[in-house]
């Protein structure tokens, strides 16, 4: 293990992360909170020292190898929330210091689960750096470093390939470092855009803002504790419109803005992901007619749950633990499938999702026609081994994943349903599941063990389960 | 399609069913049930017709190829459960054949999950049959026509392959139907020694034969309402140790038997298998301290449980759904796991899940040794590829068949913990789940159409998915 190269990357993550609360500390001057500016202010300038101290040895070799760079991104992500957790509880916002870690990792693994049962008293600073960290979590620490750094070798495949989302990295141009930037600049357009349109639709600007680092980061912590309910409807048309264009894969848009219209509208996964989120927002529009005053009404909340739930975002307009079993059920379904790989959102991703599909059918077919060989495509590509293996893998080491961890969660002596969908919503970077970690609930509930437990599904969930599974085996610390 | 040859084979069951039929008959002579015994035997009659019928025209070839062999299975357990739903409704047991048909299927399965709130009404003939189907289903009545009739070519192995359990079929000597042979051998000793010890630890002859069918077929069905609550502690630890024994691998009591002692003991998944049955009890049993009056109750509560709900029995001697969450997340935990493969029991096999274990830590240390080629081994010889892709297929059409089921059954309203341990119970053939289709439960509150989802569950579970699912792929149906 290349451990001096990868302390020098943790330090460059930690100088970035506290260059990032700047930001909050502002927020906090503008709104005349002396207390948290100068609490964000010190632990930014503590972090950079932590920072800078893990870069002072020069590493003499930059190179990264597959496991190296999968733990970097693991222990990369859990230093950015054990620091980032820290002014939570300087501010007093959130005074003991395992639910403020609590809320850092769901905030930067895009969860949104949040500990707090009142967000009304936190700060402006603090519910901005809260909804920052989505902001920051959903493209990828490591990407943003990459798009503005000429940091690394030829090696960073493995930063990018640990931290992007789906079964395949797609590269959008030869070099990773350009790709990084593209995605940036896509991730940042998107994010001015929904922002304009969340203040045309009468949100306040700092609501704008952080709504949309939440919509864009398919985060989903709100800033009062309706979440999104109180807003306009305009508002929340907009806001579920912008979740489902966040969960869209972002070479789509590359494809858009290089006008090759043709390539954009032959991914697959593009194409079933709209088709889940149209038929699931219809089919419960009608399943929950008699729940809303008129037709229009009880569509808006299903397009907006919906589009919520399978972006993994996890905002919510209604109570929908209210809801008829049949609709909660889909909801439970749309949270394992997630939205599509190469976007911000979590899940197991449509693309996974669809190449199961495949695979079965393959299988099927193979036992009507045994002669016959079947090439498995997607985008009229041909799916490489390598991918459908590490595809299975993935849902083999999710099953185990999810199944020990209801075992884990379940000594707090919880109802089923709570146990089995906490570990859904974590697993799956939503936020809110059904019963006790439903729409109107919080975490707190939980005992430090399982709050771990939960912080650990979180991050397996954002990364994609290797790298933090790596970390468990014992080989990954050996020298070469 | 060589449907000639399929509904031929198809009369063949129906033939053996009808003969099958006769034992009911006989115990309502014995118990002077006069109308009882008469509908069975009327309804053996027109089966015997009906089967004969079918075998009027001789197929011309008696070839079968995979597809056939597998839809032949499908169908044939079909007919099964068609015809011997008749005799509850005829004797009155069941007066409506849905829930007739329901509690049939549940039974050939092996699943015992009911629809009767009370079977204390039943006739001793219906009590019988019920029971008697769990032991036609355990090992398969495919499996019982190749060891008495010669009846087909070299493609019986087909038909094998779709009614044996577990990722590959093993075949214990080179034919088939030797190895159909012995099966039936062991099957019947075990059956013969467990009711004998069954009668020595107080049943009545009556009682040790059907819970003994019960027993070593991982079926469920009980002869009283609490199940095996009110026998004798030394028969609940005597039943709950032959359940034990019938999910061990069948070729372990071949080698035994053989004295191949080493062969015996190297089998991986035997020594999981066994491992999961001492861990799960001792800490069910620690968890439940408190519940019972003394440590060596609540030790034989769990015990029996446990090997209840990993053979996916379904038997009870407590009710469950009171303990605390934790052992009921090592209880659903186990729902999933079943026992091993080559056995009578449902769920998806200790081997499966000792293959997913392997396939993860492979794909782990390939990230960590890049370059190095490893191959996984399982007994000491090397997994087929073949085994390999057909068991991650298996975990992708279980997750899509689990996923669309409960979505299926929850139009009923029910709660998510009812939904989804409803579709557990039966697609993993144990019979009991939680909250309402908890041990104490019943399924009579589902509607129709949730019925027939749960049928088509149980026999994909039984039948291990793809013999169910390729009925539904139109290819099927086709002439080559």
């Amino acid at each position: 293990m290349n451990i001096i190269m990868v302390l020098y990357i943790i330090g460059w993550i930690l100088e970035f992360e506290a260059m990032f609360m700047l930001l909050p500390t502002l927020v906090g001057v503008i709104y005349r909170e002396p207390k948290a500016a100068l609490c964000y202010l010190l632990t930014a300038l503590f972090t950079f020292a932590v920072g800078f101290c893990l870069k002072v040895r020069k590493p003499r070799t930059t190179d990264l190898y597959m496991r190296e760079g999968f733990a970097t991104v693991a222990l990369g992500w859990s230093a950015l929330s054990i620091f980032g957790a820290i002014p939570f509880v300087a501010t007093g916002d959130i005074p003991n210091y395992i639910n403020a870690l609590f809320e850092a990792v769901s905030g930067f693994t895009t969860t949104g689960a949040s500990i707090l049962s009142d967000v009304k008293h936190l700060t402006h600073a603090g519910l901005f750096w809260r909804s920052f960290t989505h902001w920051i979590g959903g493209m990828g620490v490591f990407v943003f470093i990459m798009s503005v750094l000429p940091l690394m070798g030829g090696s960073t495949l493995n930063l990018m390939r640990a931290e992007s989302t789906g079964p395949s990295v797609g590269k959008l141009v030869p070099r990773v470092q350009d790709t990084a930037k593209i995605l940036y600049q896509l991730y940042l357009a998107l994010t001015l855009l929904s922002t304009i349109v969340y203040i045309l639709c009468g949100l306040k600007p700092f609501e704008a803002v952080c709504i949309s680092f939440g919509t864009v980061g398919t985060g989903g912590y709100g800033l009062v504790n309706t979440s999104i309910g109180s807003y306009s409807a305009a508002a929340q048309w907009a806001i579920g419109i912008f979740m489902v264009m966040a969960g869209i894969n972002y070479s789509a848009y590359f494809y858009l803005i290089r006008r090759q219209l043709k390539n954009a509208f032959a991914i697959e996964e593009i194409r079933l992901y709209l088709t889940l989120v149209a038929v699931a927002t219809i089919v419960i529009a009608l399943n929950i007619t008699g729940y809303y005053p008129t037709f229009g009404e009880g569509l808006r909340a299903a397009f907006f749950q919906v589009s919520s739930i399978i972006t993994t975002t996890g905002y919510s307009t209604a109570d929908f633990d209210l809801w008829p079993s049949f609709s909660k059920s889909i909801l439970v379904a749309l949270m394992f499938i997630g939205a599509c790989s190469g976007s911000t959102a979590g899940g197991m991703k449509v693309s996974r999702v669809l190449i199961y599909f495949k695979e079965l059918w393959k299988e099927l077919s193979g036992m009507v026609h045994p002669r016959q060989v079947k090439v498995l495509r997607m985008d009229g590509h041909v799916l490489e081994n390598e991918t459908l293996r590490s595809t299975s893998a993935f849902l083999g080491a999710y099953f185990i994943l999810y199944m020990l961890s209801t075992l884990a969660i379940s000594i707090d002596n919880f109802d089923f349903t709570t146990n089995f969908t906490a570990v859904a919503a974590t697993l799956n970077n939503i936020g809110p599941g059904l019963a006790l970690v439903g729409p109107t609930c919080n975490y707190n509930g939980f005992g430090i063990f399982s709050k771990f437990v939960l912080m650990l599904d979180m991050l397996a969930g954002r990364l994609e389960l290797f790298p933090i599974l790596i970390l468990f085996k014992p080989g990954c610390w050996k020298k070469y």
